[in-house]
């Protein structure tokens, strides 16, 4: 087995959301969304479901903004797949003409966050794959943590592996029949599905599309998000749940055990901040459960002030909770240039404290001679805080006080969130007294683990979710499975 | 003189905001931002102004996103300026090639809105012109009134215009020497200003460089706001006003009285929409005037609800200042995904009301049950506002009350904005209470011209801002002067 | 197996020689060429051997313009090949950055014509592999002509197929173990491509590389053409022939023997059209046997005439050998213009012979007057020789008499020439008195079957060449082997 | 005024033929083609003109290929013209759509070489100035030979000129109105015309377009060329000639005359090198005129040899003239890569060989112990030649004769070629014996300069071109006209 290093373990920048697409200082960043759709019986026949599917990419943008790709099929004696893959955003991939292309009922799409660009185009998916039962289509959001595991597997069984990516390692894992998976000469991908899920139990959603069925599929620890609908997503799948859709309706197939009875592990960062706010995880709206975080802050950390206000935007709902936990009035304090990319060239420490003023300008009269509480969702390589509280003292804040919304960051994750390497993470640097005296807030502190968890847990509808259980390796080292990587 | 349409008659379409760079919807947008420099002899010699001049263009790309341009010197025995110019945002422009051959402790820039890429190259601002006197550069924001006037004095001189456009115009009226303009063979420049200002007295800003020099220049109406500063822009430049900034410093030129007595024309809608919310205008910050619009919409349409909220981002300083003066609670009821641009093919009215879902998610247990204020800045055509009224009444929400933090848009500007046609304006066809029906509002009402006045006056200090004076014209058809177009 | 179309069938234009690059209306075109390089001993080591490929790939530009690729290895124990692929003229895609990445002194290339542009990069060749017993380099030229057999026994065996190019392909059956085929734990190529041989033996080139070796195949009925050398190729590899190429030398594998005693099939066009006029096939020039072409021309189908000229380049050859033979002396009588390309959207039959005017110029002083004979290497479709005639016809000409020197075109190909459909063959719908109507010649011949093997056989070196025999299936449908396809 | 440097003396490369697009080595260029068109009465109106304008630019593309432009009007009333510019090459700029865009019955158009792509395009041809007289359309080829004079009378009339182009300078001169010039209120654009040619008398060809009418004009001197026809070209414009072409016909305004009795100075390099073969200038055809310069070149330096050869493929005809009069066979020995663009990074003198290799091959069964006389047109740095003779003498040449169908280079041109520096011309170096020794030749010769002029004239029909003459500066440092630059 050759020595060729992970990609978990290269040197990417980079935070997905909306406000920093280019921004190389900061951030933890999520790799992938996916979604599949078909179109049922009712449905206007002259509406190709790719519409719906790039709605569907659009709403997941802030998981993947570099290559999108959507695959499509009429279904029924249609033997071809019909496929637009491209490097940028979902609306300059998908343009009128692509979208006349993509034909059909059934489709499967994919939005991605690659690092370089021209020599990745390979590796944009959905991948779409001949077999000897018809064709599939496959699309997947996570990483394999026994990747190399299968990766051999797969080699021994006399199949060339063109690239490093997980995808085409699961798309070859699935072509090979596993021992009595064709029942009558039909193709039992259902039972393809499982073995790959029993070789490779962490960490993946996986949308797979053939001839006339879309398959959704959740890893066993639950560790990605993965939502069922009917138009608006309504419902998660399972840990585990192998989930058919087609145009006879809605079924699942099965639900693959965890090993070792270990327990779920739904990722909690999904809730600190990658999710978007209206989404509905294990029966709670992660804008609630983020005003929860605030709440539980200031139970955990309040101090004295006029006001309470946030960086814009990731940090507001948790600063409202804290603002009405607390009783400390709410104000905005920045505000922010949109148009804001990478940082040029800054010869002086003089301009690079411009550069910060670039993208966010103060609100001077709302800070004059206040004590601010600010809030921020999360603290990873710890550069952008600094000129920021240095901003806030410059347009007269009295004091500022710089309260997170999460517990500190000290590991990395092999599932699917690129996190910078240890030494880059502050939190292993600098406790919350020398982080303060650091970044020249008066005072700073964190969110507990246990506060955290509370939060998340708090409005959960015990019947449904009774076997709630988050991953918080990120943040106490505990991985979920003990897997040999 | 021919007959070829006015730009400010052509259909356009983009309101120039970030989040929706390519929306064909909506609204009015601003077509250009302007800054100059120089670097004063203390400056360390090591930095180019460009890399000032390009962090001055990024905190106004919000007022045009489509073209950039910096021109630069080294000043003294130098006789060439380096241009760099290019389609597209600024960033994307000046690469970090470009900025090396931007040398000069001279400079300014230029971004613009402009209506279509390739063809409109040539008009990419500043132009820079060789004359008899040297070279100059030029870059202006705004629209000459009179354009057609000055027009046909400069062709009457023997002049070719290659464009249609307002820039080169204004650059070849400068280059026709006044009488008695040169002095003692030195070119008298300010003379030359003054002249044109006359000859054109609405509405722009203009920056000019020549040899050793920047000049910033104000229409004498003050339609079009223009600061000062010392790397962080400190005072606005007076109406009328030539300023003089070289390496001895800044000074005043002189003051151009407008004609007739005629009173001051700040554009009203800078506080309401167009600049960013940390601006300082007439001493008071644009997001306290937002705030007061809030607190005096109250005064004027106070409805009984149990929230009050904003469609983000536009709307939140006045919905703040709304629930302060009300007491009714502010809470954050939809969520943005910074994703969105272009609409797609929507076949169906089932699609597109997905397609606004797309780019606002409702925050659903904020909304259960409850009646909300919602606050907008504005309303243009009113086609947004009613699919995210329907969204807010399918999360839960049991009362929508729209509340319009400015009066209702019913003229053209001739001034540098475009505004869709009187036709498109929606306020020109219904009427709050047809309005309300129309969108689906429970009700719906706007802020008074008093009001609105009232808001953006009460901060001002009198001392330094004594004519103060607001053009109007687009809610009530009064325009600042009288001029023959 | 699924029915998808095989692209010969697809509709194609655009012949590959250098004049008429993206020319719509004609003829046939090769689709690849390959070149592979190993640096031995002495070589100096500071000189990778990409430029050596480059090089190489450059004089093949004429056998596929589209899509180039290279890849190499520093061997030993480094254990990944350097890739650089794009669309485009080699000169395009192997930039000097490119170049800098091509590290090492082993190394392969392609260049190819693809159909398609940006949906086909996925096909560009080299394709690189990790399989079991290491990375393999894969580049081909040719079309297995029983590929979906091969196919069906590739997707048995539970592989994926990403597309449908024989390249992928070969890839994928080279990597499933054959038999016995491993000796001591260590890959046995050799063996592997000799089953591959065997299960597909016609029609192709490849160069394979892995670890410290290449190795040039070329199939057993040597239709397409592979040449070895050091430095400058001076040796074709014999059809069926395994040389492996590695910093001790080179050496011949084995020879895999043709089914059934099929005689040899090298492909007869090469020398009529398709490759340079300076390469030695057989023992001799392809310039000399074009000149013996127009030898024999004259021999079967002499005319009195004034002066014997060519259509350039492709005939000017041949045209030469005509002359020497009937003693008539040779003139230029067309000049080329070497940017035309795609013909625009002509409206009228006048403009549409303006059109042809572009492309060449007549040189009417040469023609006034004169009876003219003018040589063609071949008719394809027939559309460009009738608007010539009537050029020469304006500009003088008493007389045209149009020689071919090759037979008339009538067949498909199957391996690896792109011929149009036998319906567009004018061949297959008008004899050569009805095409010298057709075409307002006054006489029209082609070289007779017999005549044009009698011109390639003529300088062969009986002693290297004894089996020497050649594939005329486009000319009279007598394909080389009868595989079920 | 200041000093910039004219563009002649910057560093330029690139041969403008169309073998050697990119070639980084070698010779002179072209800068420029220019033609006009007005579609008369019996024109079939569905016709746009763009589309002849695009048939004859792309037959001038071979004197410039890196812009092109067309502007149309549809006459009349219409006062605004269609114009379509960019980088590329004319079938790159000119796609169907654009060619929708170009109505109209009078055009005129431009094809171009430019030094840097991006920033030129604002020098992209025709130039349109609105003027106080109407709309005009400029396109030049040529230089301004004492453009500095010109340029300092436009900026003394108070025009601001923003590039440091020819074009812009002729336009504005043009639009500046000479004393006396309007007529009843008509704008007097032949008047205008001659004032310009009175101004600048050298060297250039112009066509102009205004409302109903084309104008062609050639510079007084004659010194570069300019044709006149229906649909196909047939007579030259004379020198100083202003013709109008319009609806109601074809007519000749004026003949401006030369100063001082200057003789006519048609540049003498358009017979050797720059013109297509089957142009037409002075009555006798291009092609002829080079056969001649062979014939001639036998008289002067004949020496025993086996075969005539040329540099294909601007030495072969004067290699026929050269194998007539001395009675030595053509025979080609040499075939060229058409796909050879720019030189990679060769590392040492042996790839620096094959790099020579790759763009011709030598044709050995030709060359075999022959004793060779290679024809070239001319020669401009002197380093192809050398690479060249030893690739014939690798393939077996005995003896190399080098033989140059013009005189040698000595000195720049100021009227619109790109020539080297003197210090570039190996003809200032090294005398032909020299040369000879350092090329590997075995003897070498040029043309003699009366030579040159006795082959020109040779065929001249005297009754229509009596006062012909030749500009051979660049031969012998004679230039046509004193004029002060």
């Amino acid at each position: 087995m050759d020595s060729v290093p992970r990609r978990k373990n290269s040197v990417e920048g980079g935070r997905g959301d909306g406000e920093q697409p280019v921004e190389v200082m900061t951030g933890m960043r999520h790799e992938c969304g996916v979604f599949g759709c078909v179109a049922a019986a009712p449905w206007p026949t002259q509406i190709d479901v790719a519409h719906v599917i790039c709605l569907g990419l659009v709403a997941l943008q802030h998981r993947g903004q570099e290559s999108a790709g959507i695959v499509t099929s009429e279904g029924g004696n249609s033997k071809n797949f019909h496929v637009k893959k491209g490097m940028g955003m979902i609306n300059s991939v998908f343009n009128d003409e692509a979208m006349k292309t993509l034909k059909g009922n059934l489709g499967i799409g994919h939005t991605r966050y690659s690092t370089s660009a021209a020599s990745e185009e390979v590796n944009c998916q959905p991948f779409v794959v001949h077999t000897a039962h018809g064709v599939l289509g496959v699309a997947h959001n996570g990483e394999i943590v026994n990747c190399d595991k299968l990766r051999n597997l797969v080699l021994s069984r006399g199949v060339g592996l063109s690239t490093r990516s997980d995808s085409e390692l699961i798309t070859q894992a699935l072509c090979l029949t596993p021992p009595g998976a064709e029942r009558d000469g039909e193709p039992d991908w259902p039972a393809r599905i499982k073995n790959l899920m029993k070789l490779a139990p962490l960490s993946y959603s996986l949308v797979l599309m053939e001839k006339d069925r879309v398959f959704g599929v959740r890893d066993p620890y639950g560790n990605r998000p993965l939502c069922l609908g009917k138009i608006v997503p309504i419902n998660n799948v399972y840990p585990g749940e192998i989930v058919e859709i087609s145009k006879t309706g809605i079924k699942t197939i099965t639900i693959v055990e965890r090993p070792h009875d270990d327990p779920q592990a739904f990722c909690i960062f999904e809730y600190v901040y990658f999710a978007r706010s209206d989404s509905i995880f294990e029966g709670q709206m992660v804008y609630s459960a983020r005003l929860q975080c605030g709440r539980q802050l200031a139970r955990e950390t309040l101090v004295d002030a006029d006001i309470v206000s946030s960086v814009p935007e990731s940090g507001t709902a948790a600063a409202h909770g804290f603002s009405r936990e607390s009783g400390i009035p709410f104000a905005e304090v920045l505000c922010k240039n949109r148009y804001v990319g990478r940082t040029f060239i800054q010869p002086s420490t003089r301009l690079r404290q411009l550069g910060v003023a670039k993208k966010f300008g103060a609100l001077s009269e709302n800070l004059k001679d206040k004590k601010v509480i600010l809030i921020d969702d999360s603290i990873v390589r710890g550069n952008t805080i600094g000129p920021i509280i240095k901003l806030l003292r410059d347009a007269g804040a009295k004091e500022v006080h710089v309260r997170i919304a999460s517990p500190p960051l000290q590991y990395p994750c092999y599932m699917g969130i690129n996190i910078p390497t240890k030494d880059e993470l502050i939190a292993n640097h600098l406790d919350p007294i020398k982080l303060a005296k650091h970044t020249g807030a008066d005072t700073l502190a964190y969110l507990s683990v246990e506060g955290l968890k509370l939060a998340v847990r708090e409005n959960i509808d015990n019947k449904e979710h009774k076997s709630v259980g988050h991953c918080t390796a990120c943040l106490t080292g505990q991985y979920p499975a003990a897997l040999e990587w």
